[in-house]
């Protein structure tokens, strides 16, 4: 399979929808990025390996921290995590409160904004160092040690954060929150602004393909039952209210972001990133949708 | 591997499980069962077949007939059906009334019971004889030409499907449903009625596991890519509220009915289907699930 | 207090809102009436009246009939009754089915279809002839025997009446219902079809305005604090969706139907019933609420 | 009317309820209120006055505290405030999200929680010293210049208020919100601190029931129409998801708080208040309920 030839005519059959759909403006750092913007890359197992146009740019992963922060999460308590937080699609838009409120409090997976908040606090509470450690682990597990966060754009998304805090709030109200609201606020919004690249983000979200291979980065360690999971959680709950449309196109397990990116990963073969800056209405890629449908397409590659 | 002595052994390590949970009472047929028989069967694309106990007792399929309803849609109407049908998970009980009326009488998916009594609408536009036609269809996709509704558990259905009627009345008054509400609904628990055996079930989703076959039965023709869509549909949406949880634990798409029965495939390899009429809390059969589970974990085949 | 000077100038100074809003069509016969009719009567508890325009023309009094409903079933019942619906107002527009399903099939008030539907099965399991002792208490109370049901409305409206027919399903489901579904749903759109005139009604109010009269009417005997209680949810949920606003503007008790009848009662004053077809986006009659407005500010006779 | 002798023989006769219910315990100051205290008082428009037991000691007025700002927010804004909060009954708890974000933001009526966070925005944003006018306000009405806030209880207040936070930030999130949320939520729990005697709220609601008489307190003005307004939102949205069954019970326009306060008015004749620290389910004081139950019908004075 000629992975570079692949993605290089998927890129110049997606050109008819460059224009289609708006990158994120409801916080300035995000609003600042040019939005005609793509790149692809792909590792598979095997070590190839196939990038085309902006595949080195770095850009906000957003939301795809939320996998991290799974992987850290289920290392670290076991299936004592699925007390605080249920691993069911939601129905709903990613964040609202009605399903949260009208379930007091449990969000219904860790994929939604309030179910990576209570992730936020579970690592406070867990870790002795959060914000290092954090870091160290998607470090590690993408193997570039040059991963930093943008704490401008966190500070920029704590400003402008009410939803999340209506959110945070009401967790705490129904006593699924430890630590203080504004700590846990501001460590969730850092670990959205993580900067990666298509390419740092395809190697490490190789690690969740692979899982024949040892899961152990930093001191991070998951049994292959334990990636296996998390691989269905991103089949599931991957795209909030459009993860049934991209299980339907793509027919991968995946995870998006506002920033733009997409990562998807096929178990046991390879695992692929995108990045577009503008969305659809319901806050996923336009470009990065319609390339990860052809490659599944082309490939014939889908779990299903 | 040896299917056969992996699902004896499963079957031996639930014993414990065995008198957990309770059979569907809320029609006169299905109580009569006696509830403590258990049935499993599976076939693999490469000719080979395993089964143990009650593999040839024939039950109510129930709500698995939705996957059936949903290949003849498919292939009558293509991707013109999502106009009338989202493919979405739906986050709440599979009967309830909520969604629908925000969403304005457009199903979340084909298997909640609103989804599948608008495709139960379609079929009564589309075929000249549908009772005829969806049956034959069921018996050519599993080889067995003594498939049979059971038309008294269908008739006592109807005379207690209070809820189903509301939903069809209000698909009805947002214009969801073209043909008379008596004869959908009629048709919708005709279909549910179908009794197989878990040879049978198993060997006809082997169709839906072996997409590289061509599909082709009783004139209800689908491509790969539909056939694989489909798959898709029942990964996110085949469990009703406990779709996340089927995923994370078992890892395979599939379906569940109220009878007891639950199909799940592994795409190019095996088809499997066990039976038991005990359910939990959400309606999906307790040592179904269990047998399942273990059958992923032993195997190590799952799709993620 | 001269009205019937001052409701002859409430009629021109309205004359601006005259094309204002749109008649129901839902069904055929409310359709064909003239929307551009306009009547007004007022009876005191003195024996004073004053009418003007259409105040003799009859019109289908659709819900205004739920007071009627519940005078007969407080009769019968007493506060048993409130074991099978609330009095809450509801907070969501009259043919929700959704805090209905929340609420497990108790409706949250008798003015609410679903409350209304509950009454009509109330009504036939208490009466000997329904259709007879609910007309003739109609009749009774407001003193004239020419009253009538019209049974074309009432079978269209059953033809039509798939939300209707979604909530009786949805509360028989819940065992609110004891009788045949049908005979439920043509009963209530029975009672809803009768036809009355502004005169009419404004006579047959005044028993429930003037609660220091004995009300015993064919046989439906209701004691002083009964009469108040009823005027009381009157106040409350007599508006559907709008019965803050109402009270907001109007200040009085009062009962609104999409025939474009309104009736309002000031206890141990007046009761006033108004008619006009054209409708307000919530089902009230346009000219109808800006006719009330003017006469409590006019009068200056509010119960606040 | 004897109505010293009427509510003694009240207080007498709701004895078998004193242990009924429990205090508001969520913040300690509420907690530790003996809760076996009881207060009543009214004043006729005529200058009667009637009081028992406990009507001089003060208590957190809390909710009660929502009609002054109502009357100072209606005063400075007029029906401009009905841009940003609606007049309806909700149907829901006082605390609820859910209604909140499926409306946008708006508060259905200024006695939900969310309407009164949105009244101390406005007097945030309309007042120069809103906490010395709002206080100045409340002294002036009442007559009585020793009136203060409980900075304690008002602190502790805030320091638990995770619903109230997470509702003002779900109102800035929806623009509906124009000062700093800690301003905010500070100021609006000062308000609700206000201690206050049935005595003292009884000569202060006098004024709304006296709408005759001009109502200019410290500046804050309103109409005869704005009054009888102001007591027209009282009926349909005063008490909570209980509004209803206190218009059934009790029959007037009225105000309660968790404080165990509740205060009633009848037009043009008398103001009622009661205090007794034991709350039922939804949060009104049971004694205080019942001793009103009882009030109208001895009086047989309720406005249906």
């Amino acid at each position: 399979m000629d992975y570079q030839q692949i993605i290089e005519d998927i890129y110049k059959s997606i050109q008819p929808h460059a224009k289609e759909g708006k990158q994120a403006t409801y916080i300035p750092e995000l609003a600042k990025v040019d939005p005609d913007q793509f790149g692809m890359c792909i590792h598979t197992i095997y070590g190839e390996t196939a990038a085309i146009e902006k595949a080195d740019t770095r850009f906000s992963i957003q939301s795809i921290s939320k996998v991290f922060s799974l992987a850290m999460c289920l290392s670290l308590k076991g299936d004592e995590l699925w007390k605080r937080i249920g691993k069911e699609p939601s129905g709903t838009a990613f964040n609202s409160l009605v399903q949260l409120e009208i379930e007091r409090g449990i969000p219904r997976n860790p994929f939604l904004n309030s179910g990576a908040i209570v992730m936020a606090d579970i690592l406070l509470s867990e870790l002795t160092n959060p914000e290092e450690e954090f870091l160290s682990f998607v470090r590690a597990v993408s193997g570039n040690d040059s991963i930093e966060y943008n704490r401008e754009v966190a500070a920029s998304e704590r400003e402008n954060g009410y939803l999340n805090a209506a959110i945070v709030n009401l967790l705490k109200y129904n006593n699924n929150i430890e630590n203080n609201i504004e700590s846990v606020l501001q460590f969730y919004f850092l670990m959205c602004s993580i900067e990666m690249s298509c390419r740092e983000l395809s190697q490490a979200f190789l690690a969740f393909a692979n899982h024949r291979r040892k899961f152990d980065y930093a001191g991070i360690t998951l049994t292959a039952s334990q990636v296996k999971r998390i691989n269905a959680i991103m089949q599931t709950c991957g795209f909030y209210d459009e993860a049934g449309e991209f299980s339907y196109l793509v027919g991968l397990p995946g995870k998006s972001g506002v920033g733009g990116g997409i990562v998807a990963i096929y178990p046991l073969l390879y695992s692929v990133a995108v990045w577009s800056p503008r969305l659809n209405a319901k806050g996923n890629s336009v470009m990065g949708l319609k390339a990860l449908e052809l490659f599944t397409s082309e490939t014939k590659e889908s779990i299903f």
